[in-house]
């Protein structure tokens, strides 16, 4: 017999709850961070009110994950170029000693390794709700409206089984990367479906475009709201009517989340939670496996870039659709495709066709015979070097047999990619290194790839097996 | 500089009207065999009125060209038993001594070379206008109603003109393998657009669904008209407004008619009415041009049936759609497909394809991640054999990659013509002669059959180059 449903649970909030200890120890490192971050306001006769926020501050984190959001509030009157400059020279004093970068997506803020645990600094502006001047601001009065709600009735177990069944299943997380929900998506679905199990549920039924509006600023206008965010989800931000809480939830993310609360409300299981890890493949099974499929996989290798990982994603995915797009205009048949970065020294664009090698000629449809076009186009083609069979008349168009420009689709890249490939859609940052750097790998030839690196063995593992580590047989 | 387009007319008129020696011959041959066929029919005691038809009867027939049609109008008191038994009897005792064939599309008839001319020995009833029992007994009202007219204005020379330019550019004939235009339904278009260049002109304006009623039966209820007949092209029978004319004619043949009187009238040659010549290639240039073009050609050969050829052809074109369609369903991309035979021995279907061989797995697109199937389509595929990736959700759908059936196309012919083919589509009469004695080649193994058979020779060399034999670079 399987578990129940309420056994899992319990355990798994056995688990994913912090301890008494880990607790006190995260609450004394958020504290004392608070404290370092609000005297070194203070030396920099910086006007500041400094918050702990995030999932500590609503006591909503998972166990071994805590991240600690220590936020700067400061007047308006500090122009954007001093929050940027002032505050994160505040930030990297009060850090000094620990491992931090600087961070710079939608707003700049300053990440830290402190003790083990990962630390932001972010300043934003303190301002009336609804008077938004940075980014951040809106993150307090979230932190805020979470703690009021959670006062009143505590469905903290509930959070913490949701955001350890999204992470489970692979949709946690608003970076790029990602394009899952964030966590404080991720309190407004408890909030507003009241449990794990109860988000779940209604998550079965959702279909694309589904839409809630927690605090009903829309009441029976949700053609509306459709036409206002436009977005695969759209949970309209109780804090300010004009933000969609999901924006960052992809097509596929929410289709694994709606696919993966049916499975596990049919066959619960621990493993939606904790799903098994990769473990890649040896070499001897990558060429098996990749011959046994009779595709073509065609790998494009480049050198990292000095961006932060949100603008690397963002630029590696819209030129992997950019360049799937290229193939298809030349007829290559590309089943899948996908990236992978180390986010430091290398990025990959991976393309699975169904062959990499087209018919020397293709069957060309012309313009309908009674068309003005008729005349240019026996022009151009009768006789032409190009034209190996034709015109002919079939279905009242002409039509020719000819040469393809280009019938491999490697030697197409290497051409459409020699001076970067801006013009065939590779995003700006990626061009220079694309030029410089550039490996184009297919089938076995990859096999090397992950003999040297194991990051890109596993995904290249999971890639091949193409599932989603939670789905069982 | 060009000739005028007066002057090419002068010049083909010239060859195609009949000289007086050749008239007199054929209207001699023609009245010996209504007076033999009179005679024979006397003697069976059968009440016939015997009568010349067709082109000869209107003096619209090409030199070099005659059809002599001698029709045989019987009362409808003789059944239909008696029709085709009696009838046939007495025309073949009018045609005793010279070589005949019995042919049975529509209706039974004979069919004779006498002195070196078709002659055909055409029972019907004589009937009311309008009180049709079999499919000819409207010809010897078509034969009146086109005398009648012509006898208002002589536009011989234009209808010759036009029939020989429709001979020209290979769209001349109502027969199945052809699918072109009857000799009646080019007089009708020649006296309703009063000359061979106003047939032109118009028709270089047609768009398929064009709409020609002679004796505006149907005045302003064009779209009824189209409703009723629902053809490439529409011209109401004079003689019955309930019969389309140009019911025979193809898609294809009206492109190409459409798209030659566009090309002529802008460019005028001769060619348009004497095309040359395919010449077949030699061996080595079959080879050559089967490599250049880097596609697949598959061929499927089988020994003739005996049915006659309007049959046949309808039961080969038919095939061909479908075993295309199959091909297509496996996955195969069908540029091209066609039909040849010699009505007797042998028949043959041509299939090119970009590749024979396809990828060894394919992309299946399961159901929608939110919809009931998808349990069904997870229970089937995660973990089967034929899985060789996935599934994964991508568009809001569940997708997996999976083997093919069949990745080869000259295997999944065989198997599935190995018993004939009828369930796969092959028409009823040519199933058998599949099942016994089909042979598939591909490619180079095609140009042995070439060597052997010039009549093929010339059908595969007019395939490859593909463009009809009036259009010029």
């Amino acid at each position: 017999m399987n578990p129940s449903i309420e056994r899992i649970c319990e355990q798994i909030l056995e688990t994913a709850t912090p301890k008494p200890d880990e607790r006190k120890r995260v609450q004394r490192l958020a504290e004392k961070l608070r404290q370092r971050v609000a005297v070194e306001a203070e030396r920099a006769g910086l006007e500041a009110e400094v918050k702990i926020g995030g999932s500590v501050a609503k006591d909503t984190w998972l166990s071994g994950e805590a991240d600690i959001d220590v936020f700067m509030l400061v007047p308006t009157s500090l122009g954007r170029e001093r929050l940027e400059k002032d505050c994160l020279d505040v930030a990297k004093k009060a850090v000094e000693g620990w491992p931090w970068t600087e961070r710079y997506a939608e707003h700049p803020y300053l990440e830290a390794h402190v003790e083990g645990t990962r630390v932001n600094v972010v300043p934003c502006y303190r301002v009336k709700r609804g008077e938004w001047v940075s980014a951040a601001d809106r993150t307090p009065f979230h932190t805020e409206y979470v703690k009021k709600k959670l006062a009143e009735k505590n469905l903290r177990d509930e959070i913490r089984l949701l955001k350890r069944f999204m992470r489970g299943v692979g949709v946690y997380g608003a970076e790029i990367r990602i394009g899952g929900f964030s966590g404080y998506l991720c309190e407004l679905l408890v909030l507003n479906y009241r449990s794990f199990l109860g988000t779940l549920k209604a998550v079965s039924g959702w279909r694309r475009g589904h839409v809630i509006d927690v605090e009903s600023f829309y009441r029976g206008r949700s053609e509306e709201i459709r036409k206002l965010f436009d977005a695969p989800l759209i949970v309209v931000d109780p804090v300010d009517k004009n933000r969609n809480v999901a924006a960052a939830v992809s097509d596929d993310r929410l289709g694994e989340f709606i696919a993966a609360s049916r499975l596990f409300l049919g066959k619960p299981r621990e493993t939606f939670f904790y799903p098994p890890e990769t473990v890649p493949f040896e070499a001897s099974d990558f060429r098996e496996r990749l011959r046994a499929r009779g595709t073509d996989i065609i790998l494009m290798t480049f050198d990292g870039v000095d961006v932060v990982p949100d603008v690397l994603w963002g630029q590696l995915y819209r030129s992997l659709r950019s360049l799937k797009g290229l193939l298809r205009q030349y007829d290559f048949s590309v089943m899948r495709a996908s990236a992978w970065s180390d986010e430091k020294t290398m990025n990959v664009l991976l393309f699975e066709l169904e062959s990499k090698d087209l018919s020397a000629s293709r069957k060309h449809v012309g313009p309908p015979v009674d068309s003005k076009e008729a005349a240019n186009f026996l022009e151009k083609h009768v006789g032409a070097e190009s034209t190996v069979s034709g015109p002919w008349v079939e279905d009242g168009r002409w039509m020719i047999e000819t040469k393809r420009k280009c019938a491999d689709a490697v030697l197409l890249l290497r051409e459409k990619l020699r001076v970067g490939g801006r013009d065939v859609g590779v995003a700006s940052k990626l061009a220079e290194s694309v030029r410089t750097s550039l490996k184009l790998l297919a089938n076995e030839e990859i096999v090397d790839l992950c003999s040297s690196n194991p990051g890109f063995a596993k995904f290249l593992t999971g890639y091949l097996i193409g599932r989603p580590r939670w789905l069982h047989s």
